[in-house]
């Protein structure tokens, strides 16, 4: 193998730019030329190929975002998509590519595998923590900072006021953020995915505190609780505890998405851009590289897209103990 | 005069702590006996008054939302409600007042005054700064801040994605919020109520930069913009640029009231809290105090609250010459 | 076991607040009573213990240092010290201890414990991570991310300037915060006590970044190198790069040791916290709690002091790779 | 005047870049081409100049340091060096300058002006707010907020065990930041060059302090204060309170410098940029944009380097009655 590209794809995440950065400088370090592609696989569709070099990566460490941009490829699903993707790779002399994203990402690597055969080592680079195969993912540890930021700051005004704030948090299919969010908040109830919490235990646990004469409460729900979202859940309970307790919601949105990535999402993400570079080398092909218990181990894209990966059932007890 | 009382009423501000620990501070400094009353007019209908001291306040001056509670009063609004806060006041000997809050606020001390001649001075306390007789009030510049390190972290999303973000941002009568942040975190486009954008501006302007490959844009609105809430205007538009512009829309929030007060708001609490206790002192009442200019002045609250309190045209224009 | 108390000791560390709620509260949700202790074992020496509940540790989650204060105590190193301790404990009816520290702390339960026979289970508090038993120690996460932010403010003036700074984080006898900031700050060269750096090497990093135009250049250094301290190593190569490089020093100093606790170790110290009370009930004495592999373990006292605890060497030689 | 253009000099502030920023586009705006010069005089002697565009300034807005560096020169204050420069600058055609920076810069272009007669209006770039002619410098806001978050984190420290902590600040002849991060910071002392504080005070205050048993206790020093640096003053009164009190120091440095700068330094340094093209435009020459009491104002180079700015009593006094 002489020369890779990297490119992001799918919903940015902080540390990816930490992540294309270890990527680049561990290619050149092992002696291999190192292109970028902009706009994930739309790049690859368009041609959009260029070479880089240690300096294109300098500085950008501590940005949030992805300096390779990123996007969503309708027509890279189709065959002849993907056919121009092959094309300008070879173009380029392309022979592996570093793919930084979540599970449509790695589909997709997958699938253009199957068809054209150039090797694609992934890192695992999404907010939300979802994929198996690595203890976290680029970017949730930021994204869970940021929202604990954002219920520090909503406490201040939840007990000035004594209310009750609802928080939705991202995660449409996984509750890791809501979870630790929700723990270092100190949360007096978590909704997330996962878990059935009956909307009579949510109202039940917010008079039990109020009759604790705990005047304001905090309540963080995943976006995708299977009870709604959290303006939805707010409006269910209104009427059942209106006479006592005054009500508010917010969802934080986009802002979890961005920001200067954590001390913990630049290591993990350069360790990771690292290994996926030297997977590639030692010809690993369709598999993420992930860190678990600290070690670097490679999962096929397959068993990241399909095995679950819960929650550790001690961060689920701890809501419950620790809200008291 | 003896003995005085601080209480925070109306929405809560960052800095109001800084505030109470001034007057408090400030008081002693000149020999006065103050007290606290809790969640405002209601701890005064309630008795809900308490003597301080000079460690009551110790280690509050860098804590978001008010340690006496905050909460809006209906009771007060009622002559019975008056005379139970008289009665209560009476009881604990309390001759003057130092309220820190907003427009309903001070209507409430007028009223107040104009009944049991019980003086106050005013504290001006509302992210908003949309009170006459001060250049910026208690919790603006936090307020200002927090929005923008939201649009920071958007807009690592937005170049990341090429998309355009719609940002709402507190400020129901006034674009403070908004044309600072927007300034500050380099919008393309800012709404505010004191202008008029019409939409056919907006969709120009967006189109515009399209055009000039400005692939990511940030529209800054304050809630109370005359088009409508972000969510409205981005819908209304939507249609017009959807060929070429991806949309988003993000309402910030509850986060803006909260959070770790900047050193410009905890000195500006500083000041106008030891002024309104020194205001006091000298006899002033039924006044806010307010710094202008670096000065501090007192403003009747009939000023306060009726007087508009214009954008200064700098800002207004810097928008436009800015985000080319 | 029926009653027991919690207490810090040492220096103490981001989350500190955290591990003491969740030792409460979990007190509390396993039946047992619980007190707290002042200043650690000086307090244990004066009697200053006391009853807590559920509410005595609300809103704390998020403050940086210890509300139960901390302290070094000269007194319990002698026998008659460690007897009053003993006897102020028996007349409060304490039957077991949750000590919240690090090396020194868990010596002085040892040498109790051989005496006294009162159980102790530690949790491993200090930022430095130096502690074998746990993959991470309460407090260490929140250091590196506020060396990090220094590192992110230091460079934009290195960078402005084309300087070269040394910096210097703690770390006496152990190179975690070092390292990981090093390599998070995307500095040139980080020096660490567990590995020899020699100067001869720091030189030609420097004039070989010089040659490649690299104008400015971060040397994160821990405060137990042994080459000496930032500033030592700084005037110790002047002269050989002084014709071209600028170079400035900076020691962090104590603000690694404050802040609001990161998402990572807020939640690490309620698990832990609520690992150790767990751990009394379960019978264990003289251990410390530790996560290891995501995992609650309990390690005898004398591992975690005496067993060394080597940094990855994936880390070591990733500040090589990736700071070309 | 058709083409101007603009540099930085002497140490860099957060908001150089948004000040940049506004004068590229503010210079557009007005029908002007515009230049940047890297390195301040340095890269006029060398030649290091070039166009810029509205694009040249994208997404620095909320950058610290400065995107044209910055550097001190020596060869300037040179006849020859100052020849050089005008003769580049006559061969980019460049009419007119902006320049940020303080009174070293100042002092440059009134003395280039002398001898070539090439107009400069300057904007006041330096953490220090030393500058007569403009309330507050470009860069202060944000090292003030800087330096009370530091005092923030140092207060938990200082708490948990019972200390007293000597924090320096920058401000060689100036106590802004001291002031303002004192006040903000709630700090028992703060030692400034404008007033002397004799050191006899300083220990009966922290004695005092003690004595109401106030447990821990900040001081903060500017770097200028006459009776020497933080570790010095430490040091002088160490022996007269070390029975009672445990002392400790810590100067905080270059962290001070950088970073992102706050909403208020970006709003400022824009319309600082913006005023100075401004300022050329109307044939203004030597002098300095600055804003006071919310209006731009140009002063005389000449007066911003002699005159006096104090700062304002109720600051001053503050200090002493809030500490109580």
């Amino acid at each position: 193998m002489k020369r890779i590209a990297v490119f992001t794809s799918g919903g940015d995440a902080p540390g990816m730019n930490a992540c294309i950065r270890a990527a680049v400088r561990g290619a050149i370090y092992h002696g291999l030329e190192v292109y970028g592609i902009r706009r994930g696989y739309n790049g690859m569709i368009t041609g959009d190929i260029f070479p880089m070099n240690s300096q294109s990566v300098s500085n950008i460490v501590q940005r949030g975002g992805t300096m390779l941009k990123s996007a969503r490829s309708k027509e890279f699903m189709t065959p002849e998509g993907r056919k121009k993707a092959y094309e300008n790779l070879m173009n380029a002399g392309i022979e592996g590519l570093v793919a930084i994203g979540g599970n449509g990402t790695f589909t997709g690597a997958e699938v253009f595998y199957n068809e054209y055969e150039i090797p694609t080592v992934g890192c695992p680079g999404t907010i939300d923590n979802d994929l198996y195969g690595t203890d976290y993912t680029i970017g949730f540890d930021t994204a869970v900072n940021t929202s604990l930021e954002a219920i520090d700051k909503i406490r201040d005004t939840a007990d000035s006021h004594d209310r009750v704030f609802f928080i939705e948090v991202m995660g449409r299919d996984s509750g890791y953020i809501a979870i630790q969010s929700g723990i270092g908040g100190g949360a007096e109830i978590v909704m997330v995915p996962e878990t059935h919490t009956p909307l009579k235990k949510v109202v039940s646990t917010l008079k039990d505190g109020w009759s604790r004469s705990k005047s304001s409460s905090i309540v963080v729900v995943a976006e995708g609780d299977e009870e709604g979202h959290a303006v939805d859940i707010a409006e269910k309970i209104k009427n059942q505890v209106a006479d006592k307790l005054d009500i508010r919601v917010t969802t934080l949105g986009h802002i979890q998405r961005g920001g200067t990535p954590t001390a913990y999402d630049r290591i993990l993400a350069s360790r990771l851009g690292l290994g996926a570079v030297e997977g590639l080398i030692k010809g690993y092909k369709n598999v993420m590289a992930g860190v678990v218990n600290n070690e670097m181990v490679y999962t096929p894209f397959i068993d990241t897209i399909k095995k679950p990966k819960p929650i550790h059932d001690d961060l689920l007890r701890m809501v419950h103990i620790l809200s008291m």
